[in-house]
């Protein structure tokens, strides 16, 4: 079987770099410890190298596709759907009284991530389920509770979210789906919902669709939105009865094409019911609590699948004879025989390339995860507050560093295997075309910039950003200590007072009330605080793998060790630079975005 | 129909930029004026619409096969050849004693650019056969040209280069297919070729292949490489009869699936005969000369192809209504209609950034062009020289730059269209699809940045660099005298002397024999130099539309003019300050992808 994942580092970066023990000690988690956590996570590869990757292929060349109403899938999805609620890959996270298992998120990510390296497309039909359900279990009532939630942990029925309308695209204040109280408890519901992952499949017994409307008479924009369940089939004292949703497409996709996305239609017959989820109106609000979980998924969807092309392109380089090494004259020595491709400089630099975007990713979702599982265990209040706001900063560069930067990673592993990288025997180009939703999915980059850069970073008047701040000058703290990091960890802190600098300068718009001027560059500048961000988690790593050579820790090889070392400084000299040339380009005062009177983009 | 060409930008390239005139006046284009030329790429423009574009959604989704030894291909690919034949899109820069219309290189440039951003994928088939024309006219004798020369020419017969070979890849060195001399005249190849564009299909009558082998007993390495016609079916006075050259597999690909990609076999049954093109173990050579042709080629399609989904996106953005403009206050407005995407900053952002790397790399292409023909067709041999040298530097930025630039381009072209971009009912995935493979064609992008670098660079003691310097500053004198241009003229100043640094410090370690660490960085490199050269390139075509709106010249609208303008604005604030960066990464001293004794890539 081919490599497609490095599941040491995975485990490194849980146990040594982010410390899972600490999130441990949290009475929560009392029945977890390190070492069967570790054997859980063992347990999923070995699910994934059986009933994941060999399909892998497979599913993208077989995509999903309607037929007479309904989404036809692989067959795989059945056996993801069944054996995952059965190992609890849906449940992991909830509550012992919900069925759950009490896992700290940073293990329900880790154990996601391995199956998203194996196969980016089955996850999604039990991921998706596992947020509907966190959904219901966290704002509806009892009943609904008990109506729905057990068959969809134990993957028997599916879940999705409906958001996106056709008409609305990304602007949810312009959703127009339509609640209609009746005085039986429930709403009727009509509309259309598009772009929805997991929304149909043969082997689902029921999906129950957590669904967005707003109630007649409701106020204009998001402060009028609900949220409802609306299953395809009604369960009923009868069983189960069809109710009115219905599957008006499948959209063919570029990529991910074994993971349907449909376009649904509610109440084309008049009897499609809705029961809403907790207060009216405050739909938005409890979806929104939920965005965090599905904005680190997305993320760790991404960075498994850079994690898995870097393997496959390593491997490729690895065994791949071409060429010769250049000798001091600038001649090749042609009574040498070829040299394996990894020793050319150019493809070693794209390997390296590819490593620190894919391990610097996994590093911000997993401490994205350990935010989460402090903030929502915590006891300290003030602790509470902090990790929550920690949290909210991060989210959005959760959401988007590992897919731009991933697809960007993708693309060099493709460059490695020449030729071959662009024909479908290698894996490669799959990896390519399915990373390129991760940008647009759960809020495009645009979006998330504009999250970053306008609320979070403002956010209690700047306290996340001061937390993070504090967070990066204990890394340079501990990283000074060692002779060989101090100049990486000068950068460092060289780059948080650029960072200081560009936030004040774009700030100074808001507070002039120019906020379209505010947010102007907010991808860009998106592009420039998350270098940053992952050069302090880089940083943290090799703190981490110096102090293990220092003090003679074996939980892995010296090359291990020396290898993370050594790929913080590839980050520190070919990523961190990239700062200086943003920071140029957010100070300039020049606009040059912003729509005039005149149109001359042509 | 869609948009899939802004034809006044690239006429307004060609004369007023590029000043086409200029071309013109040299003898051998005597029978040629701008206007005829401009009719005639208002007929190509016309073919296009009608035989290219309306194919190109289709010939990916039915994509090229192998049946029993025949590749299959889409029909149009027999219109393309037949009618592009007629129609002169083969043999147009020819001499008119071969068949041809003595075109200069800049209007054949111009007219296969119209066609690729209508279809990239057909005339891949008369490209080729044109560049094999070329070699057989330039390097065999009277009677090989005279066998396959119009026949190629008029579309009958289909034409390829066949260099790549299995276990040889890149590495041209390790060439083994092999050539044995008869008695009678010709030799027997045998040997295997692979990712040959255009190998088979069944609509040729014949394909000529031009194919390097290796006679007996050569010298090893490029120096033993000889070059040889190996058609199909070999024409004798009985007709054509099979040449036993086998059609093994057809590679499928992730993109321009409507252009096949063979893997040939020759010589299996012992019977595939080959002639020899010119003399021997100068296949390489020949070879070489003909390479800048087509490395335009490929800098030529991938243009074409941000051309187009620039266009797609462009179209989308001033229809697609979504969301609202930021008010001063950071809200939205929901009393107010949606607003069109085009007004969205962020989406202005990704347009203008496509517009900028679409027609900088077109700017830069018609550039390389141009240089050619003042090469071909000077009369002054300082001239020549001088146009010759300025033609060897640009040639891998301009394989290059259109190449992974348009990619990122395309990129931001889907990520206007949202969720949509990345469906097949939208074009947009079909361009990222399709213009993946250019970094990889005719010698990848690792490949050009040490041909630059290592090759171009220092030619001649760096007099092309010295030639190229000079065109530059005649730019920037030409835009100072422009007040609004003078600061961006400044700039373009400062980064010509970040060059000479930049490269001074590279070469540095050329001259202390260390070649390896010399060119390690050669890719970074060669995106440094070329954001550089398209800078140039952009200050250009904004001083020639300033000019433009001084004098009163309307040959286009006073927006027209502005919109160049503005756009070079963008670059100079957008793109320009990637090189600060660059120049960082460059000149660091720290050594970390040069293979050690230890592997510690994992």
């Amino acid at each position: 079987m081919a490599n497609y994942i490095d599941l040491e580092t995975l485990k490194y970066l849980l146990n040594e770099v982010h410390n899972l023990d600490e999130v441990l000690k949290q009475d929560r988690f009392a029945d977890h410890d390190a070492e069967s956590l570790d054997l859980f996570l063992d347990s999923v590869k070995e699910f994934s190298d059986r009933e994941l990757f060999p399909y892998f292929k497979e599913m993208d060349e077989k995509p999903a596709y309607h037929d007479e109403g309904t989404v036809m899938v692989h067959e795989q999805v059945d056996v993801m759907m069944k054996k995952g609620g059965e190992m609890g890959l849906i449940a992991g996270p909830f509550d012992y009284d919900d069925g759950g298992m009490q896992l700290p998120l940073m293990i329900q990510t880790a154990s996601t991530y391995i199956q998203e390296t194996a196969n980016n497309h089955l996850p999604g039909y039990t991921g998706l389920t596992y947020g509907a359900a966190e959904l219901i279990v966290h704002f509806a009532n009892k009943e609904l509770n008990e109506a729905y939630v057990p068959k969809m942990l134990s993957g028997e029925w599916g879940g999705t979210m409906c958001l996106t309308e056709p008409q609305a695209g990304s602007s949810l204040s312009d959703v127009v789906t339509k609640a209609t109280p009746t005085d039986d408890g429930y709403y009727k519901i009509t509309g259309q919902k598009i772009f929805i992952s997991g929304g149909d499949h043969q082997y689902a017994e029921n999906i129950v669709h957590l669904v967005l409307a707003r109630i007649e008479g409701a106020p204009a924009g998001t402060k009028g939105i609900s949220l409802f369940i609306v299953p395809k089939n009604r369960p009923t004292e009868d069983g189960l009865i069809f109710n009115d949703v219905t599957t008006v497409a499948d959209f063919q996709k570029m990529g991910q094409r074994g993971y349907c996305t449909t376009h649904l239609g509610f109440g084309d017959a008049d009897d499609c019911r809705g029961w809403l989820v907790g207060e009216p109106h405050q739909g938005l609000k409890y979806m929104f609590l939920m965005m965090n979980g599905a904005r680190i998924a997305v993320g760790r969807g991404a960075a498994a699948i850079s994690m898995a092309a870097y393997q496959a392109s390593l491997q490729y380089a690895k065994e791949r004879p071409q060429g010769r090494k250049l000798t001091s004259s600038g001649k090749k020595n042609l009574d040498e025989g070829q040299t394996l491709i990894i020793n050319h400089p150019d493809v070693r630099r794209m390997l390296l390339l590819q490593k620190v975007i894919a391990e610097g990713s996994l590093s911000l979702v997993l401490l994205a995860s350990k935010y989460y599982d402090l903030k929502y265990t915590a006891s300290d209040p003030a602790e509470k507050e902090k990790y929550g706001l920690l949290l909210e900063l991060v989210i959005p560069m959760v959401k988007t560093y590992p897919s731009e930067k991933g697809a960007e990673a993708v693309s060099n592993g493709l460059q490695v295997l020449g030729g071959y990288g662009f024909c479908t025997d290698f894996i490669l180009q799959q990896y390519y075309r399915d990373i390129r939703i991760f940008p647009i999915y759960e809020g495009t980059t645009g979006i998330q910039s504009q999250d970053l850069l306008g609320r979070k970073l403002l956010m209690e008047n700047g306290k996340a950003l001061e937390l993070l701040t504090t967070e990066v000058m204990q890394t340079i703290k501990e990283a000074s200590k060692f002779d060989d990091l101090r100049s990486y960890a000068n950068i460092l802190g060289e780059k948080l007072q650029l960072a200081q600098k560009v936030i004040g300068f774009l700030v100074g718009f808001a507070k002039k009330g120019d906020y379209e001027r505010f947010l102007s560059d907010a991808t860009p500048f998106m592009e420039f605080f998350s270098n940053i961000t992952i050069g302090w988690l880089w940083l943290d790593m090799a703190t981490h793998a110096k102090n293990a050579l220092v003090i003679g820790n074996n939980a892995h090889s010296q090359d291990f060790y020396e290898s993370k070392i050594h790929a913080m400084k590839f980050y520190f000299k070919y990523e961190i630079p990239k700062t200086t040339s943003l920071a140029e380009i957010l100070t300039n005062e020049e606009v040059l975005t912003i729509a005039g009177e005149k149109e001359i983009l042509n």
